[in-house]
């Protein structure tokens, strides 16, 4: 691949039994590692937005349920079972729309027999947790190369909120095909909203694609349109929290505004998210549940200054949809799905299933 | 009108020649009065947004000019006309897009004969600023009363940035209708763009909206998408800087962004501005010239913790045009304007010629 950027956004370490993160809250300022080794902690970790990003998220969630297997393995079997099964059930209730938390819990959970002793179930969850590490890091790789190629030499891309490296375990999978591309030594210039409230663009998107060494400009939200009517956005790639099965894709709140402008200015306008971000038990984007923040978000910057009057109403929702209509293409591991997304994306997961299975 | 704000924006103090000034760069925290005496000290809080707004910044243009004559009254002509036109260049240069800037120096010079003596030019000065001020506060009721005719009971109204009492003398020329219809007994819903990177619709027109007890619920700049396809926002009023004579308008960086979105969204988008700030000599918002400001109003917050990675390139653009495509009418003292622009703005210049001669 020839990228290797200078972090690692999630690891585990199997002496000690620890999921280890880069906490973002502390970036771009300070690069602090924790080590979480209760799923407590995972949850927390989740919440705050220490770990962030549908498929770190799901990595995350994967080592915090194992956590309470490695801690219950010396208890009797019902005891193992309703611990894991309430674990289950904490971790899934941190954060709401991305869809990978849920399915990353349930495939560990699945990986592990009612009827194993929970030694040996704790070790086949480790193995499955293990297993979506690794996978995150190929199928990050294989959207990197599909997306790749849908990039010019001399390109400008614009991308909202943080969907690189640090929202995955390697690579990230809107930023994949920026690292690839420019690895391919196409030149882009990467335009980088800034993505309020939590700035995840300006702090994270903007870090990671300048550590490497990707030509990075940074702009408020609110500047994306004049930048795309001065004609220096040839493509816009974002990630996504969930994929509807008519399409829809939600992500970061403003990706439906950002579909808009992409398509009222000409540009295209693609998704870049693993199947596992794809869930087609929702309809549509308005099946997608939305999770709404809190409003110190919006009036107290950063928690340090009040920027808004006391007791001002805030509607601070945390993601929004690009309906399917705008999307030019969703760029998942086995290639990328094209309108109608009704049938591309059925077809993506029967090619998985087929792969897989 | 029943409408009174509890502040006054910018005032002058006849008995001591000082502008009065409301610092809005400490606003929502602080209600902080300056008193400027010197041309300089209008210009530099012009420059620092202790001051703005397009009418705003003409009242204190003027004022500011009056206080160069003050000072050389009692000089030579020849001395005293060139502090005057040294003073308007440096007043002129303050910031580069509102057309009223300029358009209020060169009222108050063209109020003074060269043939006059100092004393009697300066008092002729004083009177034009007098009648700017004054002129503006009726300006603004006649938008009111435009735009409230606009508004129905139970609306929901998208703004963005602050075109409120703030940026004017009085009411404002975007929230002017909003406060008439108000006090009209219309219940209104206000929803107000945080509008990056100064935050003037967060610190400024939620700051006003909420003193003058409209129903006021701040967003982030990439949250208006979500808020009209919500159902939320029956009509978007924002203010301009300078309108050209094709009716493309310019206002605060994003505005275009949200025209846009409203003509996806088949919401009615309306621009409020004297006609003092329509300038037919730009043929096009491509003529009028957009103001680049400072890398760190972007990457540190308030410039007090910083966001972004040290370095980063920043594209910060103080304004953008709503194509007059986009814009649905543009509301003056004189009436609405409505496409095709080049007639109707004209029209409007034309009844504006006949009512002042």
């Amino acid at each position: 691949m020839g990228v290797c950027l200078p972090f690692e956004t999630i690891t585990f370490d199997h002496a000690q039994h620890a999921l280890v993160i880069l906490d973002q809250t502390k970036l771009p300022g300070e690069q602090v590692q924790r080590r979480l080794t209760a799923p407590e902690e995972v949850r927390d970790a989740i919440r705050v937005l220490a770990v962030r990003g549908a498929p770190a998220i799901g990595v995350a969630a994967a080592y915090g349920l194992y956590l309470v297997a490695y801690r219950l393995s010396g208890q009797e079997a019902s005891d193992f079972w309703a611990g894991i099964h309430a674990a289950r059930e904490m971790l899934a209730a941190a954060r709401p729309t991305a869809v990978n938390l849920v399915w990353a819990l349930d495939r560990v959970l699945g990986a592990a027999q009612q009827a194993d002793p929970p030694a040996i179930a704790a070790a086949s969850m480790l193995r499955e947790a293990d297993a979506i590490w690794e996978e995150d890091i190929r199928v990050c790789a294989r959207i990197g190369e599909y997306g790749a190629a849908l990039l010019s030499d001399g390109d400008g891309v614009l991308t909202h909120c943080n969907a690189g490296q640090l929202a995955a375990t390697r690579l990230g999978t809107a930023l994949a095909p920026i690292y690839t591309a420019h690895s391919q030594g196409k030149r882009l210039r990467v335009f980088a909203d800034e993505t309020r409230p939590l700035l995840q663009g300006a702090r994270l998107t903007a870090f990671e694609l300048m550590a490497a060494g990707v030509d990075t400009t940074l702009i408020c939200d609110n500047m994306a349109s004049q930048v795309m009517k001065n004609g220096w956005v040839q493509a816009v790639l974002v990630g996504a929290d969930r994929v509807a099965a008519n399409g829809d894709c939600c992500n970061k709140i403003g990706t439906s505004g950002v579909a808009v402008l992409a398509n009222y200015y000409g540009i295209p306008f693609y998704v870049c998210a693993p199947t596992a971000t794809i869930d087609l038990a929702c309809a549509s984007g308005a099946d997608i549940p939305i999770e709404q923040r809190a409003a110190e978000e919006v009036t107290e910057l950063w928690y340090e200054t009040r920027m808004a009057p006391a007791g001002v109403q805030v509607y601070n929702p945390a993601f929004d949809c690009a309906e399917h209509g705008l999307v030019s293409g969703i760029v998942t591991e086995f290639g990328i799905a094209r309108p109608p997304y009704a049938a591309s994306l059925a077809e993506m997961m029967r090619i998985k299933e087929e792969t897989n299975g």
